[in-house]
């Protein structure tokens, strides 16, 4: 698949090569990277080489590549604890707008490393669950 | 490949239908269902059919099944603005000992609703990063 890069993107720079980075593992599909303001030691960017803004913009051969890699960077690492995120549109804190993922160890409960989660569930009732599968199976 | 189940886990007994589930996308290696807790409407889980407990766990065919399902939720609940997450361990807010993704919509920049993120980033500096480096590619 032939990569398709743009010249603003700050990751299709790092990804053509023009502006250095910390590389882990390269793929003919991802380049994985330190992240140069890490939330914690060793927090890595998994990079697909084409530029999409969003997950969903991006080819499946490209999104199989992901996980395999932030597996093998979080067993070299010797992660026990750590968040695999993936963050779409500004609201949803991505700030590249290149799909990116992150693999993000978290060496304590503190606030001050790692990840940072707020959690506010709310329980939804049987009866609007049931329609709204409903309304999305229509559309899978 | 054989799927692994445990008796004690909510989520194995989830993918062999002992306990009931909204259930959106189904493939050989992967359940995808309504999370009855949502952060927002539209929250959906993606378990693998494989007890193993994080990330670096699972199988690799399990891992590249996974984000081509969260982008075609993604797609058919049309949301803009979304995370996708997994976590491991306690303290990263793993909650069931499973390992599973989490597509959640962000409808609003509310910390109300949908995921919310802090970000304690730190600089790094070129030597620490350099040398981080050496030493994570000695384990790849």
């Amino acid at each position: 698949m032939a990569a398709k890069y743009i010249t603003s993107c700050i990751f299709c720079r790092i990804l053509k090569g023009e502006i250095p980075s910390f590389k882990l593992i390269e793929t003919d599909l991802s380049l994985s990277f330190l992240d140069v303001g890490p939330l914690a030691k060793g927090h890595t960017l998994i990079v697909p080489k084409h530029h999409a803004e969003k997950l969903h913009d991006l080819p499946d051969a490209y999104l199989e590549d992901v996980l395999p890699i932030a597996k093998k960077i979080a067993l070299a690492q010797g992660f026990e604890n750590y968040n695999v995120l993936q963050n779409n549109g500004r609201i949803a804190h991505q700030v590249v707008g290149h799909a990116h993922f992150h693999v993000i160890p978290k060496p304590s409960e503190s606030d001050e490393e790692g990840l940072v989660i707020g959690w506010p569930a709310k329980p939804m009732d049987t009866d609007e669950l049931k329609a709204l599968r409903e309304e999305i199976l229509k559309k899978l």
